[in-house]
């Protein structure tokens, strides 16, 4: 059986507990460096196989310090302080003759039934199986991993030389039903890495492709374990949308819904953009 | 002249270059340690107060480890990588014999102008003379020392043994003009507690105080340096709402703007409730 590409760039084999060794793989290859969405997952992923790990995933903050290079990595996982309720965990990814590529911190709840109410609701879209494909497939790198079907906000993929109007700035709010291409069960790590499968919204907004970076992405899982085994492989419907774009960097916010209308998780980042 | 009390609760001595003792001040107090806004304002002060800190803040993850006792405090802020247009930090408070009560990172950004684009609006709510003033004042603890005037989803603060009507769950939005009090010229540190000014959304929508604690707190700075000076000592408004409630968990997610329309910050937080 051939492994999931997700599954190979998440393998992480053991050095010691708590310290783990992994490699970069070209599936999810961006364009400087593994898509961040893969290297959130894998730091999550380094808690998720700590022996001390308990609960589930209640949050997630990675901070891209500096750039991926192509090949081997390692990443330690240590636990900060662990309660009745919660874990706190500090993660970092190094790379050989490079320093520290990536930090993370990771809350770990305990799964539990309680009050629960949802106050927001997902747009109203056609179903998946109506809305059409989005070439992603014919494209190199992370993007082809994902099968997409944009109801609103489908992006350009300009070209790197693509000039600017700077009269054209379009909306930076898409909806599409989204999912691992081929699908594959909902776990935490996957879920992690569809929160920042979203483009960036600078390129959404203006329609070029400036030199851009996100420096910090956030990701809450309001979904218990319960929750994403029901999903399977099915699509989840993603909105994006960013507030403003000032001083070099822009906020970028994104839901992920379950077909059946509960949000399993959200997420904000900052982005790095050059002008 | 008697100096600001956020001035007094976010003094730091330097015990030597990245480490830093400072103490809680009644002030600034809320049920179980001090208010979570000016722990995440002393974390982003620490790493201000570096002699190798470059640029300006860009974005702030708080992560609410353990309680903060009384008294006094250590914090460690520690340069992790820092680039040609980022710096990342690591901050760390300790209390002796409790262990690490906070961790925290930063991202500091170089100052410049860019193109800038807002796609978000300030809700249309009247000027701060006209809405009434909240009475904070006559109350104990953080909440007196800002000035809050809510033009909707003014907060009920129910007694802690409140009885809760199932039933009437009301919306987690509020509109209000919030600045400290007395007023004081802005900076990012007042700003950075002032993105966690918003009460707990679970008692909002609920209306009742379940034991409840924020788990992680992120606060992205869309303003420079001379967008905060321009403010002085005004209004900001703050927006604040919540998507989702659900196993323990809720998120919450702030904007703070400035009375001519440009959004200085915006925050989002994972908060942790027993049922």
């Amino acid at each position: 059986m051939v492994e999931h590409p997700l599954d190979e760039a998440l393998s992480l084999d053991v050095v010691e507990p708590g310290r783990f060794h992994g490699r970069t793989t070209p599936q999810y290859w961006n364009m400087a460096g593994p898509f961040g969405g893969v290297t959130g997952a894998l730091m999550l992923r380094a808690v998720l196989d700590h022996p001390e790990a308990q609960g589930r995933p209640v949050a997630l903050t990675v901070n891209f310090c500096g750039a991926v290079a192509e090949g081997d990595f390692e990443i330690t996982a240590r636990l900060v302080r662990g309660g009745r309720s919660t874990q706190h965990w500090q993660v970092e990814m190094t790379q050989e003759g490079r320093g520290v590529a990536t930090t993370a911190s990771v809350v770990m709840g305990v799964a539990r039934e309680t009050w629960g109410h949802r106050s927001a609701g997902p747009p109203s879209i056609p179903a998946p199986e109506a809305v059409p494909l989005f070439p992603t497939a014919i494209r190199n790198g992370w993007t082809a991993q994902y099968e997409m079907r944009f109801a609103a906000g489908a992006p350009t993929f300009p070209q790197a030389d693509a000039p600017r109007a700077p009269d054209d700035i379009r909306s930076g709010l898409s909806h599409l039903w989204v999912r691992d291409a081929p699908p594959r069960p909902l776990d935490y790590p996957a879920l992690a890495a569809l929160s920042d499968s979203f483009i960036l919204r600078i390129v959404q907004v203006r329609g070029d492709l400036p030199p851009t970076a996100t420096a910090t992405l956030t990701t809450y899982f309001l979904a218990d374990p319960a929750d994403l085994a029901r999903q399977g492989g099915d699509y989840l419907l993603g909105v994006a949308n960013s507030r403003a774009f000032a001083h070099g960097f822009h906020d970028q916010i994104a839901e992920l819904w379950s077909r059946d209308g509960e949000l399993l998780a959200v997420s904000t980042q900052m982005v790095w953009f050059k002008s």
